[in-house]
């Protein structure tokens, strides 16, 4: 695992604060280093479906936006990330005290940056069900 | 475009209400048609990332929600609908006024129900811009 | 339909007659403009699964190909097109007489161009079954 | 790793050897186990694009029949396997000596089987590249 330079780290942690989505549902970026981002989350009453489940949007969200930073991680300081395409492969329902949302890089292009992710449910004892497997392609753009 | 039976047309609306994550973004079927949903959002707050535009996961939710009824008013009526898979091509960035999300089926399977949908961006004068593409799988599940 | 420079239709022409996988299967490009481009092509008996139907990496070329020259056609003149990802949704077997497959642009960005195709099986009185959709990327590359 | 039973060993074969298109190009069943299938190929010259590498439906050609074998070897022994859909991102162009597909399943469910598989090119020397990563939907269908 490479430690990411401070000065990257930061504009990391900075870009996912800027996330109303995240920040309101309560999300955490728990590691962080070159090529790889994980976040942990709560499943929020909001972010549910209609069988009280985790809603297959909220897994999106987690896995893209580890997916996302995982890219960002990759790119020069002066670009910001965006999601070109995304797939999600949904394997079992969103249940449990909190998800998990593990994103890689699959190669560190110039233009484009394929990327994938996959989220855990974990229950109160810690134990995990693997719920969804994602991969797509992230684009560095200018940061404005 | 073919009528919805009563009880079926009730079905998907009691689902779509029961969907806490539609519900609190304020989000509402606009159409529904045998194989054709459309649904209406605003895009709240609380659901953009770090550019101020709404969050890839609104309009993967928005269009997932929209494929998804388009593929339960195809089920057999003691059905539910669950995505097994999807993939989302992002257009544009998602700002205006409202999202507009239209859900269609492409082959009404017994066991799989493949579906798409595009979301477009309105501005206050009711100009749409095109902003994603969905294209996935719906399967019917057990309603319990 | 906007017709092509001649300049460009040569060069897709051209690009296409150098692809042995699409000149050894007997494939044709019928319709080329800015945007669009239809391909047909037989089944061959090289090209089929283990129940004698084209095969799923069939309906692939065919489709990945006519949505690659769809994208190429709206890149600048001393580009090449590469795939650089694509998912294919199938929904019927592959079986008839030949395949056409229509691919188009769904937005002609400078970097990436999204792009997607309809494969259709035709029997012998030209009669279509809808048999794959496809949703993908195309990128413009430095021709050499 | 789990070895299979014989019979179910030989059903792949079988069904492999069926496939018109890997025979044709010389393809080979390398390794299998249950949820887990590999495949070596050269890169014959009628399956190549315009730059001379291997086309990208090659990749996907034994990419999803990798995943598709991997997804029979836990199927019930009277089901044959369909490819629903499936996903393809390209990482670097088909060139060497012989391709290799490894597929896998990620879930062995009754009604959909999700796989993934990786493909690499590996030169003369043994050495491999990562060339693309696929990720889709496996079916159970009844043989015939």
């Amino acid at each position: 695992m490479t430690k990411l330079a401070d000065a990257k780290a930061q504009r990391v942690l900075q870009s996912f604060r800027a996330q109303n989505l995240m920040t309101q549902i309560g999300a955490e970026i728990t590691s962080l280093s070159r090529g790889q981002c994980e976040i942990s989350s709560p499943i929020p009453d909001n972010m549910r479906q209609q069988h009280g489940f985790g809603h297959a949007a909220l897994s999106f969200a987690l896995g893209d936006t580890a997916a996302g930073y995982a890219g960002l991680s990759v790119m020069p300081d002066d670009m910001e990330v965006l999601t070109s395409e995304m797939k999600i492969q949904l394997l079992a329902p969103a249940q449990g005290k909190r998800l998990i949302a593990s994103g890689r890089v699959l190669k560190a292009g110039r233009r484009l940056v394929p990327a994938e992710a996959d989220v855990w449910a974990e229950d109160d004892n810690g134990a995990r069900v693997h719920i969804a497997r994602l991969l797509g392609t992230m684009v560095p753009v200018a940061a404005t």
